[in-house]
């Protein structure tokens, strides 16, 4: 049963939920409930502050977050107000935990293959995870720094699952019946700073600065059947400076599923309620569905042309990353990002 | 400034102060404020619910913490109850960021010779640092679960130092000027499950499961001459099973300082109030102040004698780990854990 004891215990008033964090109310933000075309919201303060303090407490507060987004999409919503995205800050905007597989073995093969390495066998049954920073989220609309365009600045578009608590040890079943809502992450990547820390051993650090998230989170029953339980099947669609980048079925070829990540992710330490697991950028074997990064696309230009002719992100440049359900509507909300030159005098705030 | 702004705003009041969190009152905790010699706290809840809350807000609140932690030295304590360390959690029960160095080079260059490879030369100027998970954190009395005896369990005895925002970009002295708080932490590790896990590229994920940190974690003025704004002089003392395993000296053979370690993990993204950064395992050149790892005196061994014959922890091991102040006085409490065998069916509680 994917939604675990949600869709039971929530069955009679509707499940299907969208739900954001205001930036106001300090550094967890607001939360609101989101109507289902993302027009509208209400911020249940009385009812719970903040997202984390929702899933802190998620088996008492998510029925009555649903009845909340009922009566929004009923029109009997007190408090209403326009939602404008801008006003949005990550669905987290800080969190406790934030874990990121590379679940697609298309995108992972590829990479190998422009190195001119073949994937090693054991990668196949031995999921990539890594640990990500979790402190210092991003929001869908905020902007993205490039501090020094040879860092070689990248996005990554990839579906995200927030669990409840996972106890250590649990089988993937377990695990994924502890799945609560579903959203998007644009994984920023340094690229050229990326050989240089993994030749070090101890993974990424510098080369991963701070992920932006959708606008929302969305519980499992809003997908409907575009989540089977272990995948979400719907094209992720990324757009740079407008034109059509990419749009692969993040159900396709996702080698490892969402239950079998976060059971690898706990198989030596439970996970905390607002663990974030990511899946990895999105890639289909079939390449008339483009890419979800700059790095798979220049691997392809080397593969088939000896040499990458697409940069890295610059100043101006507009990445937009969404997820259309089957009627087209938008599931989570568009990241849509602007790259900004280096703010000035950051480093002097603290000085 | 080692310590900012903070000495001359609480001059007045004296800034000594030590603080944990009680078990109690949800998964961040409640904040205490706990005596010099730890045996007396008050939890001031009007004031304060939890530690994290304090460094959200620690400018504010870090000068009234100062003056309950005055009022309890002289006896002016209201509500003052006993302390019994059982009942702490780690001060941060979760955190949003926990990053760790290893800035004893003398411990890295022994793994290293232990392998027959010599120490990369970059490793001398850049500093190896890798993001830890963040969402479970141990309390000082808290047991280790011994999964599997196969996976190698060890100990880590480290320094670790909490900060407030640091801005993206500080310089050492400006990330230097951030540091709120010290303390030290079990990193306790799954050394058999390094080997696979650091050769697929993306760094510790499995064989680093929850850290277990001090009973308090102490402001800089705490530590008086120990701290020099950069470094902490003072022995960190390790026992096994009740016999001495290390006493070296956390101000000595550590390559990197904290100032350096912080503004390190910042050069690509702000780092949020409440970011704990470890020194990684202390460790000196001097042999005879003995390990603070099993994995370093295994090490040692092997070079010595051709074969390690220390072994990894196991059921009903003991470790304690404890930093004393020149006057003998544990500064931090400590921690003190007993290595337990595999819980029963824990993953079963999320089934």
């Amino acid at each position: 049963m994917a939604s675990g004891g949600w869709r039971g215990r929530a069955a009679g008033i509707g499940a299907a939920v969208k739900l954001g964090s205001l930036r106001t109310g300090g550094r967890d933000g607001t939360l609101v409930v989101v109507s289902r075309d993302l027009r509208l919201a209400v911020a249940p303060l009385d009812l719970c502050p903040t997202l984390q303090h929702a899933l802190d407490d998620w088996d008492a507060i998510a029925p009555r977050l649903a009845e909340v987004a009922a009566a929004l999409e009923e029109g009997r919503g007190e408090d209403v107000f326009h939602l404008d995205a801008a006003e949005l800050a990550a669905p987290l905007p800080r969190a406790y935990q934030w874990a990121d597989g590379s679940a697609y073995l298309n995108h992972v093969e590829l990479v190998r293959k422009a190195r001119g390495v073949e994937l090693p066998a054991e990668l196949r049954t031995d999921p990539l995870l890594y640990q990500g920073g979790s402190d210092t989220m991003l929001g869908a609309h905020d902007p993205i720094e490039c501090v020094d365009p040879a860092w070689g600045l990248d996005f990554e578009a990839e579906v995200v699952v927030v669990t409840d608590d996972v106890a250590r040890g649990a089988t993937p079943a377990a695990a994924g019946s502890r799945i609560r809502l579903i959203g998007l992450v644009n994984d920023v990547s340094l690229r050229n700073l990326i050989p240089a820390e993994l030749a070090k051993g101890f993974g990424f650090f510098q080369s991963k600065p701070s992920s932006a998230f959708s606008p929302v989170f969305a519980t499992l029953d809003e997908l409907g059947e575009a989540w089977d339980g272990r995948r979400v099947h719907a094209p992720l669609v990324t757009h740079l400076n407008g034109a059509l980048f990419g749009r692969p079925d993040a159900g396709a070829d996702m080698d490892f599923d969402f239950p079998t990540l976060i059971a690898h992710a706990a198989r030596t330490r439970r996970l905390g309620a607002g663990t974030i697991l990511g899946s990895g950028t999105v890639s289909n074997r079939d390449r008339s569905r483009g890419s979800s990064c700059l790095a798979e696309r220049r691997m392809l230009e080397l593969l088939d042309r000896g040499a990458a002719s697409t940069p890295f992100l610059a100043p101006g440049d507009v990445v937009r990353i969404e997820m259309l359900d089957h009627q087209g509507r938008s599931l989570f909300g568009a990241i849509e990002q602007r790259v900004v030159a280096r703010a000035g005098g950051e480093a002097g705030e603290d000085g």
